[in-house]
């Protein structure tokens, strides 16, 4: 019998056709004042972690953002190869791409985990609400200190789109285009599954709410949150292709007993199928990598955006410069393309210059990063 | 403020235009043999509880066995009542209904909470797989002793489905209709939903491997197992109709800290969404109404139901000799509409009399049960 992750290797994302990219400086920005946020509270001693791809020219007008999403890092050559794909979005030659991380993750800026110089300890469950606009402004910072004045193009998928757009909200001088892939305001359904997850980490005793210790994380909760991310991220077609109604690849039956070692469950647990082996293995890979607060911060970041609330389409978005593109996907339910569709064209009847082009993939949510070789071919 | 409960009165199921019907009826048949399981166990002193509307006629040729879903009992009259409505499926006066707990279940007939006789001790977590052909070959012998050797119609949605199908496969002769509504075998998607829905119960440590004090149950996970389920059972649609990006009608605020008492998980845990509190609040309901070792019994009985398993269709389906009737449910994504209309062709092409019909509806897999009146219309 092969062991799960023996037995799992090839399952994931599509092998990127483009290798892993270095970047040319991967290091930390501290803003040197406190970040006042949009839920009233201030941040102090925010830092912001970043890498950079290629070099700023003298006239410092060739700098592409890329926002990363839920839970990526500033390092987009692992994460996103593509995008410096022969023919692609970018090339190295002529852009100097920039990432970072954001406010609230484990990879390198200030989070949950970090230690609130006012108390000397660690922000745990105090860590306030982060908007994606606070994100854009402690960002704006760090391009003011690299004497970026002009990007050319902020892009972004998932929560990174959300980034992407407010952007070109608010920064409307600098923004001259801005690439917005799958998504939208959260629908009732996406709050849903937000919701679910946050309670799947809740609910696990190991979270003490929230003052958990680095070494007794709540893996059980974490690992269903991102089982029940993943559903989202995928789609039923997919699913079916791929998994079925298959036993387990590592041969348990789903019609026989459970094959768990201490015989937990009994009768009540079977062996597992095929979809049951891909998600655990999913839960299990994303614990190794990401913090339980680190999830729920910025699940609130999602959340909450919502550039409608509270103004009309006009007064949001009247302001905005850039040419805004946005991608739907054609089987992402998490981030419906109808729904995308409409955000672009309330958008463009707001007088913005806005585009709609649709992905056609069974990826689901995820295929811009499962299927990027497919991204690329419509971006261009 | 209102309480939770006040404010969310009225938001579940469509008021039924016909109200609650009174069993003639409602007991317990005791089986005198052991059931031999299809998993090859065999379950000792049988118990089926039951309930029957109206009165069987002297030719004993017009019972009408009405199948429950998953957290259904043996009184359809409470949670079906419309098939009892003028114009209806089923009338009182020509037709005598019976409704046969499901075994597993928590609302009379054997289950994880029986006693096993050969141990003396409730079965727990040892309580076997019980397959949808085992709960056939059960109720046939309630039948039996009835003295009803035909069916006039053998009905019900999702699980229940699954048995009225069972039903005209095993045995052909007693049936002469089946009404197979919103259910197919379950994809993988479905699968994907279960798997965590089971998870969110075996990760609660008052579960303590299915070994659970009845006065201390796994609450949470069996709490977070529904919600994960009413996600499914609804359609995005219907939840953005409903609650939107609202606010918590009980005037929690989302964008601000959480209201729970004790503060509980500080700046990472907001105020709730108005999707949230429905989700919460029908969490709460179900863990008043059912087990979670019965629940995790069902929903076994769910993931391993797939009569094309192992045989052809022909293999399959030949012997049956029912009418066999699916409706499929526009908006349904836990049993795509497309699914439950190929099974129901993939039933013509062996030779059966199968028709298909599909229901309009924003309100997902729960139709059935939401909108009685519409599904009625479109039986007629």
């Amino acid at each position: 019998m092969k062991t799960m992750t023996e037995s799992r290797a090839g399952t994931g994302v599509s092998p990127p056709t483009t290798s892993f990219q270095e970047p040319t400086y991967e290091g930390d920005f501290v803003l040197d004042e406190p970040l006042l946020l949009d839920c009233g509270r201030a941040l102090a001693g925010v830092t912001l972690h970043y890498a950079v791809y290629g070099r700023l020219n003298a006239a410092k007008d060739n700098a592409v953002l890329v926002c990363h999403a839920l839970s990526g890092s500033a390092l987009v050559g692992a994460w996103w190869p593509e995008v410096f794909a022969p023919g692609g979005v970018l090339t190295l030659e002529h852009d100097f791409a920039i990432c970072i991380n954001m406010l609230g993750s484990c990879y390198g800026s200030t989070g949950p985990g970090s230690v609130d110089p006012e108390t000397g300890k660690i922000y745990g469950p105090e860590f306030p609400l982060v908007s994606i606009r606070d994100n854009v402004r402690a960002q704006a910072r760090l391009l003011d200190s690299l004497g970026i004045r002009r990007l050319r193009l902020v892009m972004g998928g998932s929560i990174g789109g959300m980034q992407a757009l407010d952007w070109a909200v608010h920064d409307p001088i600098r923004v001259q285009k801005a690439l917005v892939i799958g998504v939208a305001p959260l629908s009732a359904m996406g709050l849903a599954l937000n919701h679910l997850q946050r309670q799947a980490i809740q609910h696990d005793p190991e979270w003490a709410d929230g003052h958990y210790l680095p070494q007794r994380p709540p893996r059980k909760g974490l690992a269903l949150a991102r089982q029940i991310a993943m559903l989202s991220y995928k789609s039923a077609e997919l699913f079916d292709e791929r998994y079925g109604r298959n036993p387990n690849r590592n041969g348990e039956d789903p019609w026989g007993p459970s094959a768990l070692e201490n015989g937990q469950g009994g009768g009540l647990i079977g062996g597992r199928f095929d979809i049951a082996g891909y998600l655990d293995h999913q839960g299990e890979r994303f614990i190794e990598r990401f913090d339980a607060n680190s999830y729920l911060a910025i699940l609130r970041t999602m959340d909450t955006w919502d550039p409608l609330r509270g103004c009309s389409s006009a007064e949001a978005f009247s302001g905005i410069r850039a040419h805004v593109s946005f991608v739907g996907i054609s089987s992402d339910w998490l981030f419906p393309p109808q729904t995308v569709r409409d955000f672009a064209y309330t958008m463009r009847a707001a007088g913005v210059q806005a585009d709609y082009r649709e992905m056609t993939s069974a990826h689901g949510h995820d295929a811009f990063l499962a299927e990027q070789a497919e991204l690329l071919r419509l971006l261009q």
